[in-house]
């Protein structure tokens, strides 16, 4: 429990600096993936299902392997098999059994665009030419395309050996990978002391993270037996983790290389080409580079999971909250692992409740083994949840924000798995929203042309990660700092980072060069997710400073003669306790270095417990053409809990970013699926994102409640923006034209459904 | 004063595992400067005078820069000027001023194949073609070809405006830019005393070093201000504060990347190209490639100086040395800085001699800035000392090695330049020659076909610098420690650095993998040059694994539940003091690093004075061809204290090297120019370096004498072996033919020169 500085005394910390990588980005110096040339290179190119679902009866490779030109092929039968491993297979997040199943077929294909083989040769097209020339003769089956479909009693079995854990009990012969519950408190007794009671049942499709660049891995598999990877990922150590466990090494013999990422959001934290890359390397004996178009991208990597919510909330004539239960059904898509756990933890956070029932279950479809995306399963959740907390209001007649910060959660309140809060802002939040230009500026209910206006509010919850951070740090004579971490910046966190070992060392921001350097070359550091980075790999950065401030105050009691504990560092000042005469600036100092010992140097390392709650209160203001039920948000205010922004203009864009997301999410995203399986809109024409031209100017406030789990207050930021504004718009249509709706996205097709409905 | 471990315990120190970057060198994958490829790089280009001596009466770039494809032309005009400098221009090991004029031409060429100007294009082609476009009209001045031309009173004065420093005094108008003496004792009264007293006069021809690698450099120069350099490099952070002060930059706004290096051995510690590639950079906004060609490297890089030497030693009747006096003049080149005062440090220090007298002069010629060039000046010192010692023993009849044991210097006698000796080898290495199987192993002078044999002895001492070192280390969850140090790795200093930590981790070699990152990635560590690396940076890495011991105990104690003071490390097993069923070995502790507070990384520095001195005693058969003056070694005997060998085949492999390059300096290499200054052999075809074939197994006896300056006793052992062969050679033509010879090289002409001057 730290937070000991206080922040009037910031020099650093709350500043804007322009990021250290902002040129390099701005100008395409910098590299990425794709970027990667070395001698020797060669293309790969995969093979990918036709089919949703259907048994794999023979791969014949040999046309390809015939092929001039071709240096390697590889199936499923190039991992190691279980037999031979001596890695654990993994149980929790990676199960490296099946993640090597998702990554290249193992007799079966789980969804369209599963990988089925992969082939290098000297050119692209060679590659693109061979893997069309590789036969795989299939057996088509049936599809499952939802959770309904899959927890049907005659549903096609997916994963035919899965065993499905039911509240603990071993099932067989089933979609279903997991179902658990977190219950607490007396419900009956809650909802009996409930006035109103809601119960409302939402239907969600899988949404794609969309990020700019697609996935891609160099690998080069020497013959000594280590594996150089390059890849833009949102954690080179992870990369390193899964790809030695699916290909049974050491991971000190893996190095990988951090360059740039173009967007992860989450989908970025798990592999999918380097492993494959690695094995074409070791096969061709030269470095292969693999890289996805944006159909692959849609069709093979991770969304967030669709599914089924259904939320019932009770409350009393006062306006409590007292008694909740969810039931979640997530569709993990080919293979086991949704987000449908962190979705329970999130689901009633925001909230204080005393009696709690969460269903969650993980649901095996034919669709893309889902992945993380942004704040993971906790904007589906706050989809329900804030909906039904809205009808609750709207039937109650309570004003929305006032009945938020009546049952905000709080610190002491429990978590829904368990855990007590800790200081959090939701109240604050709550009030900032309450207090707004936004809110107490009243909206005119009609807009030009006969379109009609609305409001939406909503909260959202996320427990933010912290973990395993390593930064180094080495004084130059000229008073820099050179800073390696190990964490992938995707959203301005080397300058978030830089700026805490800056308001430690009392220098400038850009007097600290930091550097991402290669797996062998930085001590362990966790993925960029779970909006851990800026608090964990900057408290890293803290504790580092705050080691060379010590190794420089020996080198100051050198040059004074006098005792190191008599050293006072403050404002960048070294002086003697005794005599002020005595003082050196931080940059005299480093210019003194030669004299008393030569380089400094220090390294730190954390694991941290927590990185401190977050959440979000945000204000919608749609304008609603009834004719067409073509939506355009006009006014936005995000509201968020940011412990301390370390760097406001980037917590800012983070703001802005999730929230789009979110309108993305709620008004035009999703997997569009045909009965057979196929997604119908994998490209960015069919699948719609928000552009900037559909979007007003986000307003953020940001609220600071510092984190007691960080120095200078700082808690993740870059998730729950997702969280809220799903509820937030939906909640806003109502207002504007009388209709709730259960179902994302909300488009035009669902609106105008709607107001047929209500129009009878 | 350290070396407090037993070399008995050792378990790592002293084996042989192959090293960490052999499989990459051998398999073709390791990347030198000239494997760079980045996107949009354009070739370099430099136009070199043709003239020895000449004033540049104008440089017309116009057609060049003019030509399609042509991005930037740079002259000695694109450096900043010395007003607009505010980083001083430097006045010792690098002048920036100097290094600009020797780097591009400033009004004058000072030697053939001095760079006037350089260009940039899309292509090697094109910036081939460019550079002859550009019109360079010079006026040819009279050259200066040796020393003595250049001390001539009516000489042509090549840096006009330089002023010389004569015994601490100002010369204006001189070639000589620098003459200093070292002097003790009563050099009369020692004279006095000396029964045999002879003086003998030397001279030498400059020789390259002749790496395999040429110099090479690609540069980018950014929109934000800041350089990234590759360059094959002795020290990335010598090319880092060079080009910084060349270019008037912060340190800390360039980066250098370490790339492999093909040899080096002291011509690669001085930057020629990336300022160059950098100032093309800025103009062409691209990054620049530039790479030299052999006859480039020959004319336009740094050799050993050439000069004259007068040695005059006296001896009483007991065969003590009680004086001795030298005069040294060695052409620093072009440029001011020759290694003249490493040969005056150097000369006298095999031996104990209580009154000398040392000048040393350091002059300008029409030939390349002169270089350092592995022992710098030493070989040419003791290439005078050992030749006259050589003489004297055969005057006096006293056995070779018994002479030079009686006189070896020792603990507590005084270098030249007035340290005092700590613990040193001399005695024992003279001893270990005369147990060597070698001396007592008779030389049947006569070979077949008229051949005609000899023996030749000779010492050499080499002071071992020490300096600044940086090391980081992080634990691998899997018990691997990745190591990051600064020092470029020429001759196997990853493994012999990896391997002090291992030691101090009682971990074996390979679990240690050592990486060299760029300068934003490690803390200062000084160039590997000196004999410094093995043993500094390897101190910077047994600190830094002691520091790792240190962290990991706690993390043992935080297991057990005791206090980490109670932990102790022994034999790669923590245990608990008291309680001997609390065990982890160092890689079930690293399995458990997860438990216990996540990762642990260690960084410490060094900046050390000595690595140790160095003493060697060489021992050589030749067998002559006395019609023909040709020369073969038959037998080579070179026994050095090592202090402690860490990795002994790399120790070997130095002692070796150096041997084979003394003796291609003693029988073949030298810069053959003509009267115009032209160097007329500048390709390996005719400056003839030994190959393996004419070479036969050297044998190497390593002597252990600790140094007690690391803890280990690890002494620099790269340079010492270039020092004895020079003399060893000359003395067995003395033992083979009756002559002694008194220029280098010792060829087939001077031989027969020799032979006939003998028989009249």
């Amino acid at each position: 429990m730290v937070a000991t500085h206080d922040p009037r005394n910031f020099k650093v910390v709350g500043t804007r600096p322009i990021r250290h990588d902002g040129f390099d980005k701005v100008t395409g110096r910098a590299q990425y993936g794709a970027d990667i040339r070395i001698p020797g290179l060669i293309w790969g190119e995969v093979l990918r299902s036709p089919h949703a679902h259907a048994r794999i009866k023979s791969i014949d490779t040999s046309e390809a392997e015939a092929m001039t030109g071709v240096l390697a092929v590889v199936t499923h039968a190039d991992f190691p098999s279980i037999e031979d491993r001596t890695i654990e297979a993994g149980e929790g997040l990676v199960d490296f059994i099946r993640t090597a199943q998702n990554i290249l077929a193992d007799g079966k294909v789980h969804y369209k665009g599963h990988v089925v083989a992969a082939v290098a040769a000297i050119d692209r097209n060679t590659a693109l030419e061979a893997a069309g020339k590789i036969k795989v003769e299939y057996e088509a089956l049936p599809v499952v395309n939802s959770v309904e479909e899959a927890l049907a009693p005659d549903a096609p079995i997916i994963l035919e050996d899965l065993v499905g854990d039911d509240l603990g009990e071993e099932v067989k012969n089933t979609n279903m990978a997991r179902h658990f519950r977190h219950e607490f408190g007396d419900l009956e007794k809650g909802f009996e002391e409930s006035s109103i009671v809601i119960e409302r049942e939402f239907k969600m499709s899988m949404v794609h993270q969309g990020y700019i660049e697609p996935h891609n891995a160099v690998a080069l598999w020497t013959n000594d037996g280590r594996l150089t990877l390059w890849s833009s990922t949102q954690g080179a150590f992870g990369v390193r983790s899964q790809t030695a466990g699916l290909l049974n090494m050491d991971e000190s013999q893996i190095k990988v290389n951090p360059v740039e990422i173009g967007g992860g959001f989450g989908g970025k934290t798990v592999v999918y080409l380097p492993p494959v890359a690695a094995l074409l390397s070791r096969k061709a004996g030269r470095p292969v580079k693999l890289q996805m178009d944006r159909k692959s991208v849609f069709e093979g990597t991770g969304p967030a999971p669709g599914g089924t919510l259904i939320v019932k909330i009770g409350v009393n004539g006062d306006g409590v909250i007292k008694a909740a239960t969810a039931d979640m059904k997530f569709e993990a898509g080919g293979f086991p692992g949704s987000a449908v756990g962190a979705a329970a933890i999130c689901i009633f956070s925001s909230y204080t409740i005393e009696n709690i029932r969460i269903d969650g279950y993980d649901i095996l479809t034919n669709k893309p083994k889902s992945a993380a995306y942004r704040a993971p399963g906790s904007p589906q959740a706050a989809f329900a949840c804030e909906s039904v907390i809205d009808e609750i209001c709207e039937q109650g007649g309570w004003d929305k924000l006032e009945f938020r910060l009546k049952n905000a959660s709080k610190e002491g309140a429990r978590r829904a798995d368990g855990p007590i809060f800790a200081r959090l802002g939701m109240e604050e939040t709550v009030q900032a929203a309450m207090d707004s230009d936004h809110w107490n500026t009243p909206l005119e209910k009609n807009g030009a042309n006969g379109k009609l206006r609305g409001r939406g509010v909503a909260s959202g919850f996320w427990m933010n990660g912290a973990g395993k951070s390593s930064v180094t740090l080495a004084l130059d004579a000229d008073g820099a700092v050179m800073m390696n971490e190990g964490s992938a910046d995707i959203g301005g966190t080397r300058a978030s980072i830089a700026m805490q070992a800056a308001e430690v060392l009392g220098i400038p921001a850009e007097d600290v060069h930091p550097s991402i350097p290669d797996t062998d070359s930085i001590g362990f550091t966790g993925v960029t997710g779970g909006s851990r980075t800026t608090h964990a790999t900057g408290y890293a950065a803290y504790n580092a400073a705050q080691s060379l401030i010590e190794r420089l105050k020996e080198r100051a009691s050198m040059l004074w003669g006098i005792d190191p504990d008599s050293v006072e560092f403050k404002d960048g000042v070294f002086r003697s306790a005794s005599d002020p005469e005595l003082n050196l600036t931080f940059k005299q100092l480093a210019a003194r270095l030669d004299e008393t010992g030569g380089p400094v140097t220090a390294a730190e390392s954390v694991n941290l417990s927590s990185a401190g709650n977050g959440t979000a209160t945000h204000i919608v203001d749609l304008e609603i053409d009834p004719e067409t039920g073509k939506t355009d948000v006009i006014r936005y205010t995000a509201v968020q809990d940011v412990g301390k922004a370390v760097h406001p203009a980037y917590a800012e864009g983070q703001i802005e970013g999730g929230a789009v997301q979110g309108i993305g999410w709620a008004l035009n995203e999703e997997y569009f699926m045909n009965d057979d399986g196929e997604m119908q809109n994998s490209s960015f024409l069919d699948y719609r994102m928000p552009t900037s031209l559909d979007m007003p100017m986000i307003e953020t406030i940001l609220v600071e409640v510092p984190s007691p789990f960080h120095p200078f207050g700082v808690r993740g930021v870059g998730e729950v923006p997702l969280v809220p504004p799903l509820a937030a718009v939906r909640n806003a249509i109502h207002d504007a034209l009388g209709i709730y709706l259960y179902e994302t996205p909300m488009n035009p097709r669902r609106i105008m459904d709607g107001l047929k409905e209500k129009n009878g």
